[in-house]
């Protein structure tokens, strides 16, 4: 599961490893940095300092006083900082709930395979296939979390089918009415390059797959939260849970699991208000394109790569801003919900692994 | 339920629907920008910077030394700043709100549905009607709640009426009582446009239909709660919920409910204390007409449309603050409530789809 | 209980009323506003500022670069915008604590009125008169705990006397030894306008009534919470509550209300530490002192208009912030307690008038 | 209990009562201000101030531009911001903590004196005298809690002894072992002056207690919880507590207390990490060194009197922040402990002085 | 377990004790000041500025108005801002999930020790033994938690090895396959000075141990929680619990070390978004860069020390967020881990020594 390599393909999508450690200082570092976004929007920039400079400096004179400059510098960082905020409060906010998640999972895990007892009179050999077929489901709710925020609504992606293709879900059957559905399509190298820089003419509606179809398609983490309801259910009147805390421990995290699944629809679905999103744009973007007629006067040709560098800062904050507010996507910044999600698995596994032993043993 | 063509009065109200995309660069975007808002502002904002603009280049100076408007542009700029983050704190609260709404919704379906046994000795076809009006109230909280946050009182609203037209409550005696009530009267053209524009005389009361009335109106969702209360007491004596901690979860996730309705209710009464509310539109307005006398020395002409440029931004991060302080109503950037609410219709609909089969049939 | 006429005395005092509506532009809205409070700073500031023009212009230069303007101007700011966030938190503290008790109320009402079961072989009538009198100790317990926010420590105010007077309490016996000291004094009018233009030599200390008294005064709220508590401990050893989970939320919602008690003594106990207080003054006062030394080289007789404007919006941001620290009192801008108790009665009438019936009815 | 007057020993040390009224506008109040610590500082910055500007004067020119000026006070305002909010934070903390030990403790008062029963057939004096030392238990928690914030691990202080003096605790032994430690040296008036001016060489190290003795001093507040825990189990094996919810709350207001306990430790021990308050204060103290070069140019000898003013501001802020990081000292400013030590014990007598009736008596 | 001495080694690294008490003023402190850190970047500062200055006096004029540093000032302050709040957040966030540790440690130490009953008819020297081991395990998690959020995945440490070198877990394994492993390497002189400086070619990558292995390394922690499960699985099985409330604690404090687990990797695993570093460490890196340009011609030679100056502001505070955003190192400013595992030990020794009496004895 440890995937240290740094291929190409990894270097400019998905969300960056953590676990990657580079030793180039900060400020030269490119992985990860919001840079190639920025490419577009400086070149307009420099394009048009450029030609505000050489117009001033040849043909006719377009300085401008920098009184507003320093009027409108203060709201123009105000704004960023409020983009910056509220950003990045979604991005811990989606932590948050997976770092829920993986608690519950364990917890559940934990409740599944040590504090239940086994059900009486069932052959040992049914019993641990039954236990092992709950411990996925713990996995599959998390996985299918994990698709749902993508919006890939089916269920047949490879991570998943193997976890849920045997339940009887509205995925399912959304699935094998149309079962290319999962297949990705190579994007051609136009629209590629074109989201790679971010240019909104490039994206896609990330919700297309909603749209396009007809069917029900349901909702399957909330279709595996039922059938977690139901084997708890059972658990409880078969007395395989015979401390009433420990029934307590079961439902609660089933209903912390629901509550993930809420926030961070809640997240994904709740940006900082459109109106907030297109002022805030404008208002660098337009203190921006005035930057040259003002600084034209006092820096003359400097005024170019003065006018590049500040936009450079001013719009890499944007753009950041504007990329981590999903942190569920595919973004180089954005959450690694699969490295979770191998996580949860892997400390079920361990969980798994313990051999249930009379605490004598190891009271010594 | 996914409407995604987009007709003119979708376009001026009513919030926005989340799954639109739009690949226009978001410095272009007009849906859910503020601009509409600030027409009426910035006519007189340039009014006011031509008149003084041009009787000090023609008449007589009017130029004043730009040094208060650097010592005023901070604070001007931090109360812009408490503007936006109180009001956005009220939006997140709100969304939060109607997201706890969602999660305890499907709890308490999951309840209905999925943890209770059907009671002993009844007819199953009449179990299932029950079950289904069970869920139907769960719904019609969700539903009462939204009509409440918009001051509608009463019962007959199409996507209320059919889902506790038969619940005997206040509402509908004061429906019953003047039954045109509900009747959305046509606004006539000037106040619609004005309040398009946001002219404070052209808005009315919207609290209105609240004060028009002297029949007690009683508190529609407080009654639902009282009828679903009853139904989990009932639940509960007749041992439907077998399981202590089922009965917690019934009990915790009404209370829930509950919470949601009085903190959705604080939202709304609350917004920031007045006297800050007029502090912070006389400041900037005091600071957007000194303008002129500051810039019409340096700049000269510009000062024109540099005061407009300024007024748009500063005028527009506050009338955001405004629209956004109470997020529950109709304006474009308010929370879709209708959304939500159908969501939970949805959610509550894909529970109760799933056969309930014992855990043996899908742990393999 | 809808009160919408505006007179006089409502316009200075007491907490706004949410239910108004002023068709006016929020920059003319005078009901509110923070300016009464600052005609005595103003008038000072524009004496001193006219003082200092007069002399520089006619006398003697008094004449100051304005750098130091700049360097404290940030500061300034910056401790404005503590003091407003400070101050907010309390207000939004404070109404949150009263969303809950709204939330204890209408959830500990529902327990008696709706999930209780009628004690067995008690006279129905007497059945009736006692739920009345709990539901009453619910709302006493909201009343008594606005009176005792507002530094009132007696039991005969009228809202409250008919509540409670039947109740042996420390209050009542210290009311009932000073039977006079409910009964509120004219202020003289010289008094009660130094309050209203906030002269701190007029204001009386607001604890004066709980220092006057030698008699021990007691803690009504916490008092009535020991009824509440005897009342619920009867119920609940009565099988009252068969639900163990009805039990539960009667005492969680018993401690949620100790809760809010202790919380809202919290806010009004403890405001920023007063050494905060005092620099915050000093440092805005400071700074406006100095405006027209420094304004009267760049602006000359303009500073005088220049120094009030400035010192409108400086002290108008400090002033409402030292207004809504205490959310509690009887300042336009403080949080509506009486609304609140009222609606508290309301809503406990509204789950009274529900009739118990069995959940058939209403399950189609 | 009330303690209004005033004597000097009050005026500059011990948390500063709130409910002490001044008359004075804010800005000429003294009591709670941070002056006094300010001495020092600013007659050093008066006097390398007066220094630079004499030289300059009359020697040669230390005149610099004073750009640097505008660079670094945006970088200094929010530092200084900065450290005021995380210090508040830290007081906010600490309140708020205190205010759950206050409801913890009438909740569990009132779990001792109203909802218990009487142990079946114990002595009647016997069970009062049993019931008082619990309450009086309660009582030492916070008092113990209260030394132990301030670094005095005995037993023996008046407050405590009489609660506490008959359990065997380390303190205990360790204050038999060497009965003087609790006796308060006088400090010597050089010291004393020193620590009131806040000079760092006059100020002792605050755990000096804990250091100099070899005895193990145990964990009093910890001890007492354990007793309590005790009496808590036996209540609940006696069947005293016949509502399993009473037991629920007893247990969990226990913990709360444990809660408080740990988060009052961790407010103490956890200031800002050592190296922003060392970066913060050399931030400012170069600015306000470097102030005089800069203003000495266009304010000539008035710059001595500005830069006393701006040290003033920039110094106040600092050092009231460092005040009040740990908000549970001796400081004017620092959190009234001893006032919520005997609210506490006010509280709990109130409650036992309840005469707990049947509800009959009350219900009407 | 008090260390106070202060010798080179401690200097430099590991989280400072913060017993320990300086004498010195803020502004001369080193220990725990970042300037160790700021010698490289402030060496390169200070030779560029310096070769600006000495061209621009001597050869070529490089000097550019300074409009640029009041425009891009904001931005960069606000940066820095936003650098230090999120680092400290985590600091804070991380020092709450440790107090939350010792609180469950403390409450789990007094089920075991004294709301438990002792087995019957258990030889009571066994009974002793078992509880001091099932105390042990409290301590061993805590313990064990330090060297997972250090990348030490193995159990043969000194603090640790004693505490479950019995216990058969993954990490045990692993250590007896290679028994080397927790020998640490002496690094040499130039890694470790460069490692002192901050150079980030000289730093390895924290992960190292984690990555080099190829055996499963378990989760030691995790484990631990399911040996801890087992033992209150059977006290709960044993009738040793008998209140279930107590069962309750148990179970919940369980809960909560694993919720404290789960909460100190999303604090060590989830930084500020890469993106944000990148470019908060190339805004500042570019402002200081650019600072001579523009100092050197108000300023003059005085533009070397005033860009070192500025630079040790601003490098100071950006440092600074770097180092305290993971706060579970080696660093001086991180949390000293150490202490809280001494201490948690420290309290179940003082919870261990308590002879459990009856109430009788304590309640006179």
């Amino acid at each position: 599961r440890k995937q240290t390599s740094l291929d190409m393909y990894d270097y400019f999508t998905g969300p960056r490893d953590i676990q990657k450690h580079s030793k180039w200082p900060l400020i030269l570092q490119m992985h990860g940095s919001i840079t190639p976004k920025l490419i577009v929007p400086l070149l307009i920039a420099g394009g048009w300092a450029s030609a505000v400079t050489v117009i001033t400096m040849k043909v006719y004179s377009l300085r401008v006083d920098s009184v507003l400059l320093t009027i409108l510098g203060f709201v123009v960082g105000l704004s960023l900082s409020f983009r910056s905020t509220t950003a990045y409060e979604r991005y811990a906010e989606g932590r948050r709930y997976w770092g829920m998640l993986i608690m519950a999972s364990q917890t559940l895990g934990r409740t599944f395979w040590i504090h239940a007892e086994d059900p009486k009179g069932q052959d040992p050999r049914e019993t641990l296939l039954q236990k092992i077929s709950a411990m996925n489901l713990i996995v599959a709710f998390s996985v299918s979390l994990k698709h749902a925020l993508r919006f890939e609504p089916y269920s047949a992606y490879p991570d998943l089918q193997y976890l849920i293709g045997h339940l009887n879900t509205f995925a399912k059957e959304a699935t094998l009415a149309d079962p290319n559905v999962t297949s990705i399509k190579r994007k051609n190298i136009f629209k590629s390059t074109g989201e790679y820089l971010g240019v909104s003419f490039a994206t896609s509606n990330p919700r297309k797959l909603l749209k396009k179809t007809d069917r029900p398609l349901g909702n399957l983490p909330l279709e595996i939260l039922s059938h977690l309801a139901i084997l708890i259910d059972r658990m409880s009147a078969n007395d395989q849970l015979p401390v009433p805390m420990q029934q307590t421990v079961a439902y609660n995290h089933l209903i912390m699991m629901n509550d993930v699944m809420v926030g961070c629809e809640r997240v994904l679905n709740t940006p900082l208000p459109i109106a907030y999103t297109i002022a805030i744009s404008q208002i660098t973007f337009i203190y921006v394109m005035l930057l040259p007629f003002q600084l034209v006067g006092p820096l003359e040709w400097i005024a170019i790569p003065a006018t590049i560098a500040a936009g450079y800062i001013i719009f890499g904050l944007l753009f950041i801003g504007q990329e981590i507010e999903n942190p569920f996507g595919h973004d180089v910044n954005d959450l690694p919900l699969e490295i979770y999600c191998d996580q949860i698995a892997h400390d079920l596994d361990i969980i798994a692994a313990y051999d249930k032993r009379e605490p004598d043993s190891f009271l010594l």
